[in-house]
């Protein structure tokens, strides 16, 4: 008998039609001996509705109080779905943040777990109950609703798996695990049977959205393992765990990132002098942009070229910042490019193995794509080529790192 | 500076542009000097929506989820009115009925309060926060959320001037203030200054609308004055307070009560023997049929008549259920009306007239309406009259008892 922590999202309770379907699977987990506690969201829309109602009133809701207002969204999914499993004669009890008590700090809008008081729920399940609990919310030591900011019942659920020691916690999504990489672009893309955090931490920053970041650091941080499974699909998902050394089969790579969120700033003839890099890159933080990739080439004539990315709602403000710096610094030239695009490969198995970067750079060259910038981490190799290769360059890697699926297989 | 509690319902908080007026009214009064508690509804139609919504999972929602789940809807409101009040820099703070904390029986739905703890919002007031409580909701001792029923807002506003000691509890509504009778049937009817608590329960007993039973007992156990105004137009309202014996002007009706929502049933030729009110009464009770009027006429020939009233949508019930028992008992007959009326007068001043009942019945005689039955309590006389004959008998009775307003008045 396992202590599984299941999550659903808002798609998955969006409707009460829907809110039954996910009783409805509960109940087949109670009756295979498990005990479930269930983080919800609120029912698709609804907080949006909500927000919606506090910007009538003003552009700068009030922290405190546009918490107090959001958090009715979960409110309404947990009694509803207790309803429902109730309905089911199975007995269920839902509990708010402040009633489970998941203390947070004080910072509205985007507070962090600090504690979770778990008498109430193991009282709870011992008695055969499952517990339903409102996700992204919480309380502060005053009593002050607090709420974990957007995606946060992820981050619910995991910290509830971590407090309960809960053998699983279970994301339900609208997708049937993490695929090597998406779909969309590679039909032959498979869905991975097991990923580690750091690898899901590496995919999901850069763009693979399947869950939010904030929920695998925690759950890599308190080892809870993790799986991504579909709500309404049957199908064992994608555990995500730590990485089991054993493992020897491991494959190098486990999967394909990519996004076509940046775009390129170059600033060329740089004085190539001490503090040059804060002096261009300074002003463009100050601006509160965030910077990705950086590349500063090796100098020559006593100047140098440098090269990073932004995000591309960022390009125009962060050129013009760029052109001021040029000025001030006598810098030869600024350029930027918007139309390019980013690919990774990502595995923990590349920390072992040597030469990996130089077969990725091996599979752009057969299809004539040209590399642009390259940045590496211990397990993740990032180039950027020019966007229209994106697709091709996405799916030459696929096959050359042998990820593509069999093609008997009809996944 | 006085400490006032202000109510304001669902339909007074029913929009975003409402609660901004609302925001705008209790500005005036902070300016004014005053302290201010605000006990808000959930905006108009959301409480029946999240009804719906536990109604499409089963007829029979769970009690304890249904007050998670509606609880939701005062939450919503008061986070907005808070926002609200402070976009017009008038500080303030919500709370829930947990977080003030109202302490309630956990009787789901339909709670008691049986302690508020003032000592938050104490510390608010002296802050110089209006403070925006969620009407109409609670917590029991172990965490749960609980209701008070339906109109339990008003209950909420009562109980809060009473733990506060407040100078004035005020319920704003769609009317402003307690009328004689419905000016709808005497245009010449006036709002009435004041009127006791007594007099109010009278009045809403006997289906005048203007507030809630159960807060007008709970104000006069507590002596707490109550005012009833209207939410957006000026004017003194109508207090409702204890019975002050020094006001010698006092009139001695206050105001014409009716309601068309009974129905008359008759059994006659009942054997005249000890108990054969209960045979007859039993029996309708056991069916859940309320029984409001009844009068047994002195026997006659070893047998009695024995009528009361039911409301009209128990009448066929309670036909049916008079007619078995007639059987057994061998009465002569049954018969039933359901086209009558109840007219009342109502005040506390006809404790020192003698009188009054012979004066009402001689203006009905007046305008030649039968009296079918009369029932008499300390401050109310009753009538039940051929339903046809209401207005006129309201609009009688009105002159009669010097209540219409004088014609120079425009009011």
């Amino acid at each position: 008998m396992a202590l599984i922590v299941q999550k659903f999202g808002g798609t998955s309770v969006g409707t009460v039609e829907r809110i039954e379907q996910v009783a409805e699977k509960i109940k087949k987990f109670r009756e295979g001996g498990d005990d479930i506690v269930v983080v919800v969201s609120a029912m698709s829309g609804e907080t949006n509705r909500l927000i919606d109602l506090a910007k009538q009133i003003g552009d700068q809701p009030v922290p405190r109080e546009l918490d107090v207002l959001v958090s009715t969204g979960e409110q309404v999914t947990i009694a509803l779905l207790a309803m429902a499993l109730m309905k089911r004669n199975v007995p269920a009890v839902s509990y708010t943040g402040n009633q489970v008590r998941i203390l947070t700090d004080s910072a509205h809008n985007k507070a962090r777990i600090l504690q979770i008081d778990d008498h109430k729920l193991r009282t709870d399940l011992k008695a055969g109950r499952v517990v339903v609990v409102a996700g992204f919310q919480g309380v502060d030591e005053n009593g002050n609703i607090t709420t974990l900011g957007r995606g946060g019942s992820d981050t619910t659920g995991v910290a509830l798996a971590a407090a309960l020691k809960a053998d699983e916690c279970q994301i339900y999504t609208d997708v049937d695990g993490v695929y090597t990489t998406d779909p969309r672009v590679v039909p032959q893309a498979q869905r991975l049977e097991k990923i580690t955090f750091e690898e899901m931490l590496e995919m999901a920053s850069l763009g693979s959205k399947v869950l939010q970041i904030r929920s695998v650091e925690f759950a890599g941080k308190y080892n809870v393992p993790l799986r991504v499974l579909h709500s309404f699909k049957e199908g064992p998902g994608t555990l995500i765990t730590i990485d089991e050394e054993e493992s020897m089969e491991q494959p190098i790579i486990s999967g394909i990132a990519f996004n076509r969120d940046e775009a390129k700033l170059t600033i060329r003839g740089v004085p190539d002098i001490p503090g040059v890099a804060f002096k261009i890159l300074g002003p463009i933080s100050s601006a509160n942009v965030e910077v990705d990739m950086i590349v500063q080439n090796v100098a020559h004539d006593n100047t140098t070229d440098f090269t990073f990315t932004v995000h591309r709602n960022d390009y125009q403000n962060a050129l013009q910042v760029l052109e001021n710096t040029a000025r001030e610094l006598g810098a030869r030239e600024v350029s930027g490019d918007t139309k390019i695009a980013k690919v990774s490969i990502v595995g923990v198995g590349m920390r072992s193995h040597a030469g990996v970067a130089s077969q990725m750079f091996e599979a752009l060259a057969k299809e004539n794509i040209n590399i642009q910038m390259i940045s590496t981490s211990e397990i993740k190799v990032s180039v950027v080529i020019e966007e229209k290769y994106l697709e091709l360059a996405v799916r030459a890697l696929h096959t050359a790192f042998e990820l593509d699926a069999p093609a008997t297989k009809s996944e």
